[in-house]
This record gives C-alpha cells, structure tokens and sequence, in this order.
C-alpha cells in the first residue's frame, strides 16, 4: 500500500472531523471519545433504543462493542446497525470477549448474522470464536494462540465478506484476497484497558473518510501503531499511566513525517 | 462583578466541600468526579430510582446530564429533579446533544418542563433546540451558530425562568436581565471528553456554596476557563492527553492570586 | 506478618495474572481496569445476568461494587456471587456509600447475607452501616467517625466470618482474631476517585494468587499504599492529575526492594 495513502487518511480524518457513533462498554468510554478527539474525529455515544438509529443515520461510521454487553444494549446495537445498513454508514464490529462466555459467542454471531459488517476487529481468539471455532480464551485477553492467524483472518474476511483485522504481536488485515500485514505497536499498549477497543474506533475514524475499507483499515492500524510507538519512545520508563498520556498527545500529533519513517506495512505475498 | 466574589465561592467550595449529586453520561462519570475532587468539591453518583431521591435531598446541588440518557435514567433524573426542588437543593442541567436526535431535544424540553431548572449549562446549539428553535447540532457538539448568542441566552432566561451559560469561544451567563461575558478557557478544552459536562458540575459546586445562582455560575464559569489557560500554559505543547492531566492540578491549586490575575468577566452593558 | 510474604504475593499476581471479574460502578470501571493491568492481574468486566455466573466461575477472584448500584446490577452481583461460592472463588465486597441512603445500605445487607463474602473493605462509615450502627456519612466519603475502628472491624469480621479491611488514616486489616494496622498511602488518594474502589480490586487480585485471605488482605493493602506514597514523591507538588497517572506508574514497577523499604505493617497486640 502506498504510504500516501495512509497519510492521506490520516489528514482526512483531521479536516473532515467524522461523527463516529460508538455504542461501546463502560470501561472505556472515556478513553475512546478522548482518542477520537486527539485524531481529530467527532465521537458520539448513544445507547437508547429510541435514539440509536437517528444516530447511526447522520454519522460517518458505526462502531459496536460488546465489551460489557446486556440484551438492552444489543437490541441497540441491532436496531442501530440496521439502520446504519439502509443508510450506508458503514460499520465497524469488535468482539470484546467473544468466547470467554456462551453469551458474548451468541451475541458476537447474532450480530456477524443479523448486520452487515464492515470491519471487523478482534484477537485471534475473539474471530476464532465468531467464527465458530473454539480458541481458547481468558477473560477478555487472547490466550495462547495456536494455528495460523492469517489464514484465520482470511477465511473470516472471505465467510463474513467482511475485512478483517486481526491485532496482536503483528497485526493482519485483509479482505481475504488481499492481506497486509503491520509491524507497528508497542507491549505498553495491553497495559492499557481499552487499546483495541480504541484502534476499533479508530478503524471507524477512518473508514468515515475513506470508501475502501482496506485501506481505513489499513491506514488506522498503522497510524495507531506508530502513534503507540511514538509514545513509548517518549515514556516507556514512565510505565502505563504516562504511556497512556502520552499517547493521546501523539495521537494528535500524528503527521506525514511520522508515518513516512515508522509506518511498516507488509504486502502478504500470495501462495 | 467584584473579582472578590467569585474568589469567596471558590475558597467556599474548598471549605464546605458541598456534595454535589451527579446523573450524568457514562462518558464522564471518571473526569466530572475527579474534576470536582480536584476543585474541593465531594462528587455522588446515584442513578437508581430506589436511591436518588434520598441523594438529592442530602446534596447541595443535583447536576442532570443526558449525553448517554435512556428511559431508566431520565425517570430518574425526574425523581431526583422533584424531590430538589421539593428540598431548595438547586439544579444544574446540561442538555448534551439536544437537536441531535429528536429523542433528545423531546427529552431535553421534558425536563425543563418539568423540573424548576436553576442553571442550564449547554452550547448554542443546545441551548436553542430546548427553547424550540432549529439549530443545527452535529452529535453532541456545537455546529455552527447563527444569530446572536447573547439575545438567544437572554430569552432563554427570561422563558425558562433559570439563569442560563452559554458556552462557546467566549461564555454567556445571564438571568435574562444581566448579563456577563467572560473570556476566559482554551480551546485544547474541546479535545477534552467531558469539559462542558465537568463545567456542570462545577456550576453545581458553586451553586452549592453560593445563593446567587448567577454569581455561581460566573464564578464557576471564570475560574474554570482560568484553570484551563494556566494548563494550556504548561502543557499546550504536549498535546490533550498531557492538558487533561494538568487542568486536573491546576483546578486544585486555583488560588486568588491566579483569578485576580487572569480572570476576564465583562458586564453587558443593557441597550 | 512476614515481609516476604507481602513480596511473595506481589510477584505472584505478576506472574500468575489473575482473572479477576469485577460488578463496580461506572464512574471507576476504567481506573480499576488500569490499576488491575498496572499491577499484572487481568481484569474483566462482565455485568449481563446471562454471563456473569459463567465469568464468576473462570475468574480467581470476584470483586463486587454498589458505587453505582441498581436492581438489575444486584441481581447480577447475587447470580454472579452464588457461582463464585459454588465454585470456590473468593469474593470481595466494597459497600460504596452504605450509610448514604438506604436502598444502599439495605442492598449491602442483602449481599452479606446471601453471600459467603471473604473480604469485606469499606471506610468506617461503610462498614459500621452493613453491620446496622448508625454512623454518619457524607455521600460517598467517610464521615466523621466515632468509636473504636479496631473493634469495629473485629467485631465485623466475628460477626460476618470475614476478613475486614477498614481503610482511613490508618488501614486495619482483621479476620476476628489477628489484627494488622497498615500505616502506608498518601492523602492525595482521596483526591482521586475510585482509589478506595481499585483497591478493592486490588485485594481481589492478590486473594486469586494466595489462599490466606488476610495475608492477601495486607498484602493489597501495604503495597497500594506504598506505590500510593511513591506516587506522591514524585509528584506531589504537581497535583492529582499527575499524582494518579503516577500512581498507576508506580504499581506496575512495584518490586521487592520498594516493599522492604517503606512497607510499615504493625501487629496489634491482643489486650
């Protein structure tokens, strides 16, 4: 992928301010409206069944999180992605836990089932679990892996005609025919609740600004890899709290130039 | 307004520490709690039908905000509202995102209607789609205005019969018959989730120390904005990440010596 | 208590990291997350009565919180507690704000009462209002306290079969027989919302690494307050924005040397 496109997005999402519409878990609120904010996207939360679909229809993305989930919130989240289905507002899904209880696994495949998605963003275990395979998981953490994630990530992109992305030491994306794959992040960044759940948000920045889901998936892995690395640089001897600062800072600080030097995206060369 | 007056509120919400009753988005439930810790102030948080008309009975102030509302919570904003009213405990309420959904600004005129609102706390776009006029909002922050923002406080006052803040590059506050303009606050606060609905609940500290529910807000509004450029001033360079953290520090130092030195409150002169 | 014994149970939770299921408050979910990951346990949040019995059971501990209580939130804290009983998983009780209104100091009771509880911590008001003593409160926050804490907290922990922590000036740890008075923290704790609450979460997750429920108790207890007064060497002067980023800096470099050196945990001799 050419690294001006990654930076183009980037620029987008500054200039155009996307209303990015999260319907996400209380744990982390907080810290994906303030990372929106640092990138320059507009977020809203809105939860009520009398309001999500008003919602979805004017924004630029929908993002969906099961991360504290309850049947009051899905029916939002289904009401809400319908609507943002007859409406073209394309949507981002992350599977918070999928697989760590029966519960969250139906859910996360009631939702893959009932709304088209557009993204969706998980660890190997949590798109294993959609995917109907059992993969082990701890809590919300992804447990020890095993198989090839690549190959998971394609097979998902290809059954839920969906991208895909898949985070963790290295980060896969891909439509299941083209796949890329990212060496940007830092370790800090499982020190901080709410890291993938903000890079979903991201993805949902993103794609708000740019038609080609790869290519927002893509641009939003990277740039939040590289926002993640920027901050360690700066405070990894700090510890997590500071790195969490920081990080919003870079967030917003995020220019060509970084990217240009640090962005590190892989082309998947196919078999 | 004497400069002295709004330096004695602030001194007496260190000194009183008044307990200030919050139902408010999960958003900020974090920032607004820490925020009024930080100013002297003793934040609750209690939502449940079953409780919070005792809370609000106990509180010096009740803050009401609906940026994530849902039924469950405005009836029990309304329970809460009545038995304030009911108990001379004043109320500050915060329409976030009303005109973003209809659901909202439904919600928002429900609550004015009501309840005896003491101070409305919004932006223009707000604060124009509870009094019934098109205002164009984007989720749940100020588009851009039209009209002149100092008529629209002014019959907002008069018509809710509150003294109403409207918050912006420089801030109303008036009761419908005079009227202060202060200039004070940074912009780095709106890449800060929750600095308006913080602002509330400072508005609710003052109130809760102060009778004069318009020397309240001026001084909530001023001494904030005054926090907020003493943060810029350390952190501006850092980024929002960094802002946050220090606009926490410097709402605990606030002293007379930094709101002599910076506040700016300007007296409407009456046409 | 042995020193070592603090340092054992302090490394364990980095290494064995913890599951540890937590039913808090919304205003803290985030914090108690981050403290959680800072220190090398993993948190889970999990709240749907549909899962909670299944997430109680996996996890090494239960950490139950009213801050923010509701009905539909206590039935999931009972659901979620019989499991954990059923199954061996200890559970740790923080009666925010029981005193405060009587829907909270009821539902305290009720959790006590249906639950085999093995760690009770609250402030004195807290817990002299779940045993029913009138004790006043103010809000959330401990009120002025009268009586004898150490005979509060044994007769507590006699009565409710429980090891006790009654945290304050000084924190007293007891299971009815052997008594331990901490004398670590730092008062800037109580400028940060949700300390009392982490450190809940806290104690959750050193009773998931060790079976001696008050030996995990001081544990917790001692090397919070010691990260606590590191955090405040550090920054202090700053303020408590700064102080709580720090705070979470200083629990993910805990180490035995810091331990040995400021630990201070006296004994109390039986009369």
């Amino acid at each position: 992928m050419d690294i001006n496109q990654v930076i183009r997005v980037v620029e987008n999402v500054k200039q155009k301010t996307p209303l990015v519409h999260n319907i996400t878990n209380v744990v982390v609120t907080n810290f994906t409206a303030n990372g929106l904010l640092a990138l320059g996207a507009s977020p809203v939360m809105a939860y009520a069944k009398e309001e999500v679909e008003d919602m979805a229809k004017i924004s630029r993305a929908l993002v969906l999180n099961i991360g504290t989930l309850n049947e009051t919130e899905v029916e939002a989240m289904i009401l809400a992605g319908k609507s943002a289905n007859a409406h073209g507002v394309p949507i981002v899904f992350d599977p918070v836990g999928a697989g760590a209880t029966s519960y969250r696994t139906k859910t996360a495949q009631r939702i893959v089932e009932e709304l088209d998605i557009t993204v969706l963003r998980g660890n190997a275990a949590e798109v294993a679990n959609v995917m109907g395979e059992q993969w082990l998981i701890k809590g919300v953490d992804a447990g020890e892996g095993h198989g090839d994630l690549v190959s998971l990530a394609e097979s998902a992109a290809k059954q839920l005609k969906t991208v895909v992305v898949i985070t963790g030491k290295q980060d896969i994306i891909t439509d299941g025919v083209t796949t890329y794959i990212v060496h940007n992040g830092h370790v800090l960044s499982t020190k901080v609740t709410g890291a993938g759940c903000l890079l979903s948000a991201v993805v949902g920045a993103c794609i708000g600004v740019e038609e080609n889901p790869l290519t927002a998936a893509v641009s939003a892995v990277s740039s939040y890899g590289v926002a993640a690395e920027l901050a360690a640089m700066k405070k990894e001897k700090e510890g997590p709290g500071s790195f969490q600062v920081e990080f919003l800072n870079q967030l917003s600080h995020l220019s060509a130039q970084h990217i240009k030097q640090y962005a590190s995206i892989e082309k998947k060369e196919s078999v």
